[in-house]
């Protein structure tokens, strides 16, 4: 399926060797000042070849508003974007050896099993491409949430192999309770964040994390790491139990995104570890008095003292910053020789990638990580607006 | 959205104290055998009042199909389960003291925040009661699996607290790379989970593990855990790219969990850490020579020589043990006293819960975790059904 | 597919021989009042056994809301309601013959081809009970539409074989333009209606009716009909362009009420022959001065001085009179003896209905229409009310 | 909502002057021969400018695949396409008359209500240049069904005003009990209808229809008519009861076409006045004897001896001819003053359109009532192959 969304619904299309990939973005609201300016920095921040620790592939990735906007404006109707793909003929594997052997851990073996057929590049949707449409996408819902809302996305790595950034100490074993932690969920920027090649708003730790993706790339090995994202000034109320929970959608939105290994909200898998009496989020008055409406949605009464969940409890958001962490494996792509067996099970072989590789993804992981992010929250605010229109007076 | 699927689509409906809980299962295949004795163990599985550790509400919980079975056999059409609830009225806190106070970390608060009404018993749809529907389905789910293609799908509990079965050890710091975590997703039946009260399949561990829980139970605290679950003999091709790959499917499905927080499937978070060379699934042919066919899914040639992936490439299954593991925090509910303050935001005070409560709900959460993983097989194996009846010769 | 709707979705499930027949309402807004008594009058308007005039079996069909109300009021959560069977095994035909022979434009055969099981009904959810689920769903938007937007939606029969009202004349060859019709989707009310047993709103056109169904049946064969609906009140701006127009998802609507075979909306089929300078529905004024605002939907500025549009233009409505009319093929079950041939293609044989069955199906399906309607405009209004939340200030 | 289909998914976008039209077509099977020479020809067929009788703007209209296809085969991915607009300013009306007065029965009034902003073309996405995605997704489809299963789909022009290709007559009042409809209905080729320029079948009539059209052209006014669509080799079993019978999604198709105002499946309306005696189909040993397969679909064993159903019945076909006929308005762009009131309620007056426009939109409405018709049908037929994969052996 190449859709994801209830109402605010995002469709994507091709792959690396087609004429173009892009998106069809349907029931975005009207009235919305927008242009291909406000989209472009974040398909740019997605691309290769920004640094020495990206792959060098210098791909322009212009994005075209086909449709849904005139005079500057969203007309309402679907917003269609594309984004010219360079016919570049697949080569990373030398000669036909790729045609008759699948690369281990690439999606050529699966795609093959499922689909009958096979793209020149192997498995073409599973393609890093194929995300270009999700942020093109993104970046417009993101406008919108910030315009509307004020409300912000930003996402960082927080770790590369080892290396990570605010790990659990002895005076902090979880995360949620390290105020280090809770002080940069509410600071940074992201302008913090891209002061660095690896995105990590910590230049010391993002120093360190350089180097070890320098010397994967310099061994022709690879490795992984993770992203962390906080979402600020949230209304309450969005996410649709039970199946639509909004870390459900977050969590399904964010393992869509290839290479990923994991999701977790708020403390996470360190926080089966708390007990109850310390992880439970204690209830207060809220400390922001200013019981302003923001397009239709209030401020609410209460906030909590702690953030164990992550801004998300039963499912709906409770106005705390959302915070999650998305895990991402070492690329498959790697020079080192592995070893392999042709499609059909007969031959056994060898394959060595040639040229350079991103020896790590999650520095290009972040604006996609952003954009799933901001379509899910958009797809939750405009189906809890229109649940509100249609609320009758609150009995309590 | 109380509808989980894209064509096998199941809908729950209810909350703690309405005259029943359910679901309706639409598109289930037609001609399959199912009784109610086939659903009611599952259900039972997950009912409250099992042993010293979980709360000791006796409910019957007994599933009554409505529609859809006739003579012993799935027609095709809807089928519609009930369970009927016992009216308890709820007073796990004291008098009136719940209309007044939001419970810390419970859905009261977000739940009226939503809908402008609270249920009686707080965030009614967020109750584990919700959870009845899905495992009936699930049930029924599970048993086709296993009838027309042999799928076997079984949960355990991996963790309780800092008490891990099978953790990372300096030989074997990752997981996947563990011969005896190997050996244990090929060969765990539910015969062996089940033997032990916390549903561990190692007794020694579980010894641990209950013990861990009475302490907590003791003090009127709560802790939380993981688990894991795998699924054995899954055709290759399921899954749908790229916003219904078969991980985001599985992550969205656990993650409307109750008092979940995290998901990882395969190596996960540790995965983070592996170097590529390490991490590639090397492909080998398959050692199962019988390239059978079964229900016109065929064996696949290829298989891997280690499952790093946990049996999915590319958003697509690729025929070895799909395996994963999920996060549940410390319940919610606990004896211990709790400040808090009223809805409205303007008077402090304290809750305690009365009566007992589970202090941990893993054991009861396998039931649930493998029946939201068998509603997730069986959909993405009806849809691919559908292409492969649609597929031209393929073209390789 | 039993699921209708796209935010507020309706699944309905049950076959005539199953323990219940009924629904889930997912997504109803929270906060409105609502029980059972509210919802019984339009299932017992379905119900058989009402006049001479239809089947006479006595059906109770009791409604019992299972779910999503508490204390007289929606929860915002799903709405499961049931409708118990008397479990009446089928015995229309004589004996084993039915089992052998498909009867002849029922879905007897078109199910078996389909599901390869048949129900002992035949086509267990082509019978008529499976609109009950349906007649539950729409009376509860239709208690909202009238509540929230004073909306009202009244529909009656319109012709019994070729006795019509309001039939073309001389002078006024399309209906449209005929002062009486639209003068009665002005002033017709549902009491009006039900004052005969026919459920057209003339008295003598009704008697005529009557008289005809009444020599039909005794003759032992059927007669058709048309069911002509009016939506009055709607606010401007309902329906999503551009395969959510309005009149598609009516149609849609429509068409699958079982034994339907066409829908006209405003003009219809008459409109094809109309010029457009005669078809074309002026501006004018809105003659009804008063702009306020009806829970955030505005009164529009223009209307029009015809309506041959019936209401919707481009697929959303400009808040005149919708009207459309739906056609009703005459009852497939007969007494008078009909030649078929076995499943297997292989034995002739004679079919005749034994006991008595409705000769005309449209004063049932008078409900049945105006819930499908409901449906259909409450679905398209919280769509509306999700955009209008989310809409930036207008910039003509 | 822009998008069509359950499994089948058509997701449309662009509207008069913005760069492009297309749609992105997802699950389309993988392994389909395709190129752009396959689809072009319906494209043209749509196209403006084809006669004297439609208007004469040339558009180029030239397909272009963006993805989903490599080396002339399907992938089984998304498959995109696009149509360059050429930017033709909106220039129909006079000086800046348009944008304060709302066209009669145009969409320029309910799209503003709706979206609160315009496109400079009034309606955008009511455009007809809208159909254009439509139109290449159904070339697709009904490429599709024609090679795999000998599915043929043709559309004709069956009225226009008040001429009508074989009328009801004394001797056949029914048009389904007319020989010389049933032989049009298992005869008629495309070829056939593209011999005369209004695209009746009938030269004669043909000749009748288009002096009809060039008198309203002359006038400058403008008339409707009907076109009517024949479905045949259909396999026994397709369609979704009970919101997704077949005739249900065929309605909602058609009324989603521009200009519909209604859609009757075979006797239709026609068939509310016959008597069930004769309206119901008896069956027959289907004369057809090869009880062959067709990729997965068998051959029924029963036919029936007439076709009052129109090849549905319960909402599944029963592999007799499936037909139906769609009725289009009159279009609203006519030369003639109209009254009318600026946008606002404040000023009157008078409208009237320069340059020449379709006077009869029923010749170019042919392809896109085959293209609709296309997209349901495969749509149908890939949840139905679903099914059939995962069925049990059947148990009458």
């Amino acid at each position: 399926m190449s859709t994801f969304g209830q109402f605010l619904r995002v469709t994507t299309y091709g792959e690396s060797h087609c004429p173009s990939v892009g998106c069809i973005v349907d029931n975005f609201p009207p009235g919305v000042p927008i242009s291909e300016e406000i989209i472009q920095p974040q398909v740019s921040r997605r691309r290769p070849g920004q640094s020495s620790i990206t792959t060098p592939r210098n791909e322009a990735d212009i994005v075209s508003i086909q449709s849904g906007v005139e005079g500057g404006v969203t007309l309402g109707t679907p917003i269609a974007m594309t984004v010219k793909n360079k016919d570049q003929r697949p080569g990373d594997y030398k000669g036909d050896t790729m045609k008759q052997y699948p690369r281990p851990s690439h999606a050529d073996f699966t795609y093959l099993e499922k689909y009958g057929v096979r793209a020149s590049s192997g498995g073409g949707r599973s393609s890093a491409r194929e995300t270009i449409g999700r942020v093109a996408a993104g970046a417009l819902c993101e406008h919108y949430l910030k315009l509307a809302h004020g409300i912000e996305i930003i996402a960082w790595v927080s770790s590369v192999g080892n290396i990570h950034h605010i790990p659990p100490t002895t005076e902090y074993p979880f995360r949620t309770q390290n105020p280090e932690f809770l002080q940069l969920l509410q600071e940074v920027t992201r302008e913090t964040v891209d002061k660095t090649t690896v995105r990590c708003p910590d230049p010391e730790v993002s120093a360190k994390m350089e180097q070890l993706i320098t010397e994967f790339r310099d061994r022709q090995d690879s490795i992984g790491g993770t992203v962390t994202c906080v979402i600020r000034n949230v209304p309450t109320g969005l996410g649709e139990p039970v199946f639509s929970k909004l870390e459900a959608t977050l969590a399904h939105a964010m393992l869509s995104i290839p290479a990923t290994k994991g999701f977790e909200i708020g403390s996470g898998f360190e926080g089966t570890e708390i007990p109850g009496s310390t992880h439970n989020d204690m209830f207060i008055r809220n400390p922001i008095t200013d019981s302003e409406t923001k397009n239709g949605f209030l401020k609410p009464k209460l906030a909590t003292s702690t953030n164990n969940s992550g801004g998300i409890q039963g499912g709906i958001t409770n106005g705390a910053n959302i915070f999650f962490r998305v895990g991402f494996k070492p690329p498959a792509t790697i020079g080192l020789p592995q070893e392999t067996v042709t499609f059909t099970g007969e031959t056994d072989g060898v394959l060595e990638a040639k040229g350079r590789h991103d020896p790590c993804v999650v520095p290009r992981a972040v604006p996609i990580v952003e954009s799933m992010a901001s379509i899910c929250i958009m797809d939750a605010l405009l189906l809890q607006g229109g649940r509100k229109m249609a609320t009758f007076t609150p009995q309590v």
